[in-house]
């Protein structure tokens, strides 16, 4: 029990979805390994093989977390070349396991080195060190998620230290994904990446509401997409926005979103992820 | 270990999706105040902002719920001036956490004043206390289920006390959803709406079997639902049914429900939640 | 504490569904009959009714459990006279409740006698012993994951024997479904049915890689489905590949799967789980 309290929990992000039992066999080899562990599903909705969609909720996630152990798998390249890696967050002389009644967020980060876990390491305050884990026996009848990263994060939640599950690799080698396309003109324009349609059909931009004052942005703003332009409000809250509405509000991430009250924004707007929208000053163009 | 068996569990239940990390934030939020607090999903499935069957799922799943604190966020209101409520459920005497081994139900209920909490505090046998939350700072970056509810939860579990955690209020002041469509002629007819079309396809109605006995109706009943009527057999089991017949049965809520074998009774009948259904003694039109 | 550990745990796998509260109502019974309880949803996704995916994704979920309880429930036949069973698995000797520090799998599996729990029996050893629970009450109201499957789990979970929870029954009376089809000519080519397919496309067949050898296969198996044949290449990884490639591969359960490399075989092929396909020997038709 003082290691429940004390080791945190081990959290789950991953792209298995819910309809196979992948996710839950991965929890219960967790349990298995590890058995009292809290293990915390994050989500298995990452859209199949979206490692940047995975990149981008696991940053959201982390800044929330207890103290643990996050796996992470989104993983399109198994079996290819790519490492796996176990990765140590924040402050380095820090050992894996934090001393009784210490907190603060994950201490180690598991899963594919394929840009996963780049932005929630950032999040986190940085790599202090890095592993690859060995790779399961060359053959037939592996799952990674089941096989590697769960027995490796059980591990680490009952002691281990990162020397124990791999070899050093330098942390600076880590792959990093492309960051979101966020460019800003002289001119007062943004021009900004979709980041994240969420459930509610909220679309949140690679952009902070810090970018949109530095581009003299005021109360209303020009959102072009494709040959389309919107006027839109910046508000603060959604009960704001008329019913046909579109506005800019800051959201719980700290970036700024299209929404709509009690309706989908990306669908009235026709955007997804990855398409790019120009924010532009009221009669700057 | 002791408060885990006592204090019960934290119950989540919202409209948050799988899809996104919303619910796995907040599950984690809860983990990280309250350290070894079991964790139950009653489900993040209720459609997004429908507020009325997050309150019917949640009035339909809290008479089986052990001793514990109850979190439901369907919440189109949020940040606007709708309140956050904590409520106290049963006689009013007993403290939210109870004694070492008590048992009962859920002792508190976390969520928006929206109407949402309704009909699972009436299940609950009723407000005996509620409070006010304060509001979390004006401004961006706030998500009432991670930053607000969740918290609250957790100190609840932990063992605070309302007046810990907000205002007093007057339970009687709290919002109510009007009551589903359920009306009796003395003819022999019920006019009853869809509450809920279930992943089965069974359309639970508002009415129980006793308003059935009530308006005289037999081992048939004439169904009208738009311009078509159908006569349906009173059924106790779905094996009762031959494969292309639609029958009422009545469920495990101890609601009326039209239903069929191993089909959708919804696809078949073309009803949805909300539709109105017209039931009809035999020979009484 | 030491139950949780030497008990395991109670693991979940249902059609349910996330959309209702089906299966977060279940899990709550569950903790509140055994409190303490750790339990781990393996899915509740199966397709609505479908006892025979049910079964094969138990099946495939059981190797890798650690010490616990199966609640199982596909059933579609129920309330009529299927029976409920519990069935303990492995060495007769064995009591139910594993001695602390004993480990190995599940030890008993609880659900409907409809050939759901069968295959997974199998990969358990076979069963030891299995007792009829007694019916539900008749009558209205019942639900019998919530009812009936979740506190005999919660109760064999806390130290009760089967002899506790039900009347014996003759292990071999347990209904047994078809094995899927999978049938070797002489002449070099198994005709084999299409077991699942799974988030990421990728189609289970009934074969194994043995399977494929002593049919005398090579690098490279002719593919028949339909009308349509199609000369793939086995390979031991996605991402031997080419972009418009299917390939044959030994997956993580054993079995062969035709796959792309980050894409989805059965889109591209255009099969589902239940068709038939031929593999044949390059040259052998």
């Amino acid at each position: 029990v003082v290691g429940r309290v004390t080791r945190g929990a081990i959290f789950l992000l991953t792209d298995y979805g819910y309809g196979d039992e992948f996710a839950g066999v991965t929890r219960a080899v967790v349990l298995r390994e590890a058995p009292g562990a809290p293990v915390v599903d994050l989500t298995h909705g990452v859209p199949p093989f979206d490692v940047r969609a995975g990149a981008l909720a696991l940053a959201r996630s982390v800044p929330f977390l207890g103290p643990g152990i996050v796996v992470a798998v989104v993983d399109p390249g198994v079996a290819s070349d790519r490492r796996a890696v176990a990765v140590r967050v924040g402050a380095g002389a820090h050992p894996v396991t934090p001393a009784p009644g210490a907190d603060g967020g994950p201490r180690v980060l598991v899963g594919p080195d394929n840009g996963l876990l780049g932005w929630a390491i950032d999040a986190l305050g940085g790599a202090s060190a890095a592993v690859a884990l060995p790779a399961l026996p060359a053959g037939p009848g592996s799952f990674d998620g089941r096989d590697l990263f769960a027995p490796v994060a059980a591990r680490l939640w009952l002691g281990a230290e990162l020397a124990d599950v791999g070899s050093p690799v330098d942390p600076d080698s880590l792959v990093r994904l492309a960051p979101p396309l966020l460019t800003t003109s002289p001119a007062g324009s943004v021009e900004v990446e979709v980041v994240w349609v969420d459930r509610f059909g909220n679309a949140q931009l690679a952009a902070r509401p810090s970018d949109l004052e530095r581009a003299g942005m005021g109360a209303e703003v020009d959102v072009g997409f494709g040959p389309a332009t919107v006027r839109v409000r910046r508000v603060g809250a959604f009960a704001e926005l008329d019913d046909t509405e579109v506005g800019l509000m800051a959201d719980a991430n700290g970036h700024v979103a299209m929404v709509c009250d009690r309706r989908s924004a990306a669908t009235v707007l026709g955007v997804r992820p990855g398409d790019v929208v120009i924010l532009r000053r009221v009669g700057s163009s």
